[in-house]
């Protein structure tokens, strides 16, 4: 993988893939655990080059991306996330029983996720990246408004993946929107669409874990399952959403 | 590329890449002309998988996608949408003045562009697969609720492309979403996200183009071109949005 200055990337073309197409969107995870190397120039470029390859409505392109790397309104704005984040994190694990039930045995997948949030939250202010994905309006808010900003979020995502990174989508931003608007000169026109974080992974990418495919496939009519919603041998599930009390 | 009937998809792995990771994320366009040949349930099933591979809010997974391929639910809802998509593609094509300017030139960017969307429209009913992804509701409407089903649209697309299929994404269900429910049964709390088109595509994939990076992507503060927001040699670039009438 080339890595030149960024002085020189008009030169440079993007790097050489070592990861398959279908493999990648297979196995892509929320990462939330970085080492504190930054994330190179030839890589930023390459992972937003990919987002706004992303479709969108009419090819308005109306998707923004504010990256937040070493700067002074960088740090700014991560403390400010950061403290939206410990405060969301916090309020969530205790409505949601994060440490009761099987949260309170310490190899478990409740407590291994709480404890995985937990130290994403606290160490916020030390991410590589953040990057808010920001969606230019040009009409009235509308459910599908989101089809012309999400897709170029997940190709992000995956191109970071691709790239030997990884990151995760998060909401944190809602709780400190104003703040982040003045901070950062956000018109109000504008919607900040996410909070996402990127960094190089400390420990490894997993299976991704979901609801067996024939509940969330349909054939025909709702609630119909398909036929050909068969998940591939070793498919691993997992109920949806935030754990039960149990 | 294996093809197992679909009685034995349980013990078929999904199959092998022949397109990079990055590769597929920068080179994945709208395809909206395909043969009649329909979309074998092994794809099928492998485009499904890796579209609900993508991430949601707390891994909830409200994302449900309903597949419409030859049944007559599905050829009765191909109709619907495709008297809106015809409706909405000629109040579009007036509006943006698509015949005017370059538009009456039959080699422009801007006349070919009608052309193919002229067909897709008409031929609506033909497209092999049409998949309506839903995302079911569990909180008031929200601009960042798209997070949550607009990815593994994203995801679904990629996949196509992975597997040497193609498709669009689209907002032709909005004008027949009440018709739309009550043929297929889909409750008030789900809301539909799109009307996503697939097949095997007549002609090639080529060159996405974009707004120069560095009008989309900013560093530190809004505005603020990101110093490594250069795009790679060979890039092409268009304007966004529908053409105006020059």
């Amino acid at each position: 993988m080339t890595m030149p200055p960024v002085n020189d990337l008009s030169t440079a073309r993007l790097p050489t893939d070592v990861v398959g197409l279908l493999e990648g969107l297979c196995t892509t995870r929320a990462i939330r655990r970085y080492s504190d190397e930054p994330v190179p120039p030839a890589i930023l470029r390459a992972i937003v080059f990919a987002a706004t390859r992303a479709p969108s409505g009419s090819n308005r392109q109306p998707f923004r991306f504010l990256v937040l790397t070493d700067g002074p309104k960088a740090a700014e704005a991560k403390a400010l996330i950061g403290r939206a984040a410990r405060g969301i994190w916090s309020t969530k694990a205790q409505r949601d029983g994060y440490a009761r039930g099987s949260g309170a045995v310490a190899d478990s997948p409740k407590a291994r996720m709480a404890r995985s949030m937990q130290r994403y939250v606290d160490e916020f202010e030390r991410v590589p990246v953040v990057v808010l994905p920001c969606l230019v309006r040009y009409r009235e808010p509308h459910v599908t408004e989101g089809a012309s900003i999400y897709p170029a979020c997940q190709n992000l995502l995956l191109a970071a993946r691709a790239l030997g990174f990884g990151g995760a989508i998060t909401g944190f931003q809602t709780l400190v929107e104003t703040e982040l608007r003045q901070l950062l000169d956000i018109p109000e026109a504008v919607a900040l669409a996410a909070t996402i974080t990127l960094g190089r992974p400390e420990g490894s990418h997993g299976q991704v874990r979901r609801r067996p495919l024939n509940e969330l496939v349909y054939e025909e009519s709702w609630g119909q399952p398909a036929s050909f919603a068969v998940d591939p041998p070793g498919t691993r599930h997992t109920a949806a959403g935030p754990p039960t009390a149990s």
